[in-house]
């Protein structure tokens, strides 16, 4: 694997910015794992307990869950250079209330949580990792709660569009209607009369 | 002021696990203020820069948004011994999406965002407080975003409860049913039904 496709230099890149310390990126190398997920393959499943988090470096994949009526409500999506996680069940030891299922055949490091824990007691640059990372994840949730609450479905719409570049070209239409909250048929019938 | 009412002392005690510095600690009373707050007023207002936390000691607060129909959103409260900000237009530097408005008169520890990433930039231990609050906020958020998907209004009334205990008594019905994304007739209905 070269630089620009080996996961490890891919996170290396990012984490450049929180001047690591050489040794705690050995302690995290040695405590981690690159997997290859198939498409279709759920890394977390809906109540699961919750004991890593993914940094995907290359694929896709999403977070659903499963609602009462039977439908499944796309939440998010995690792209290359992305985490994905049930971050709120591993922090608390929760059962996942969501899955998260490789729509491409994906590459990730696996990151036992103890591991991070474990890093950030030990790092104040970890513990800033995660605190920015964090804090990412905080501001789309609220921005996404705004979203759904604001906008027409056609806005959300294009706010998928900005938030995920050139996603729409990778998934089908009905993952998007389910993430921007309307029926397969809606979407289309709304893409159709704005000519897309 | 006594320990058990001193905004000062109140804050100290949730920090004590976390190890702060004396000079650390210091640093932070001289940076920030104490206010009261009148029942009515907002701390920060849609469409405001935010360049403050707030620590309520005493009173409460309700973030609320005005939906595009003209009707206010509940969006969460703020009880005693808890953070209120528009946390993520804080961190990025954008215009708050919400209004904070104390619901009764209050006192806070206004805090400058600057001063906290001063502390941060320099303490460990002051990261990992901010890393764990903003952990909690990413937790209720995606709890609420669950109950909104998945539970009926009666249940979603029962989180609230859960959430709050006590507030149902504190604050109008129809504030609670702004909160729980129905009407205030709705909501009565229900109570009634379930001889509330």
């Amino acid at each position: 694997m070269d630089k620009t496709t080996d996961p490890y230099c891919i996170l290396q890149g990012i984490l450049s910015r929180f001047s690591i310390e050489e040794k705690e990126w050995l302690a995290f190398k040695d405590g981690t794992s690159i997997k290859q997920i198939k498409t279709g393959t759920c890394i977390i499943e809906t109540g699961q307990l919750v004991q890593h988090a993914y940094f995907c470096t290359s694929g896709l994949f999403r977070l659903f869950c499963l609602l009462p009526d039977g439908r499944e409500y796309n939440v998010a999506f995690t792209l290359e250079n992305d985490f994905a996680t049930s971050y709120a069940s591993m922090i608390d030891g929760q059962p996942s209330t969501f899955s998260i299922e490789a729509m491409e055949d994906s590459i990730v490091i696996e990151i036992p949580y103890l591991l991070l824990q474990e890093l950030m007691n030990k790092s104040h640059m970890w513990e800033r990792f995660v605190r920015i990372s964090v804090e990412r994840l905080y501001t789309r949730k609220e921005e996404r709660e705004r979203e759904l609450l604001y906008l027409p479905a056609l806005e959300r719409y294009q706010a998928f569009l900005l938030k995920y570049p050139g996603l729409e070209k990778r998934i089908a239409q009905y993952h998007i209607a389910s993430y921007i909250g309307i029926s397969p048929v809606s979407l289309s019938r709304l893409l159709h009369t704005v000519g897309n």
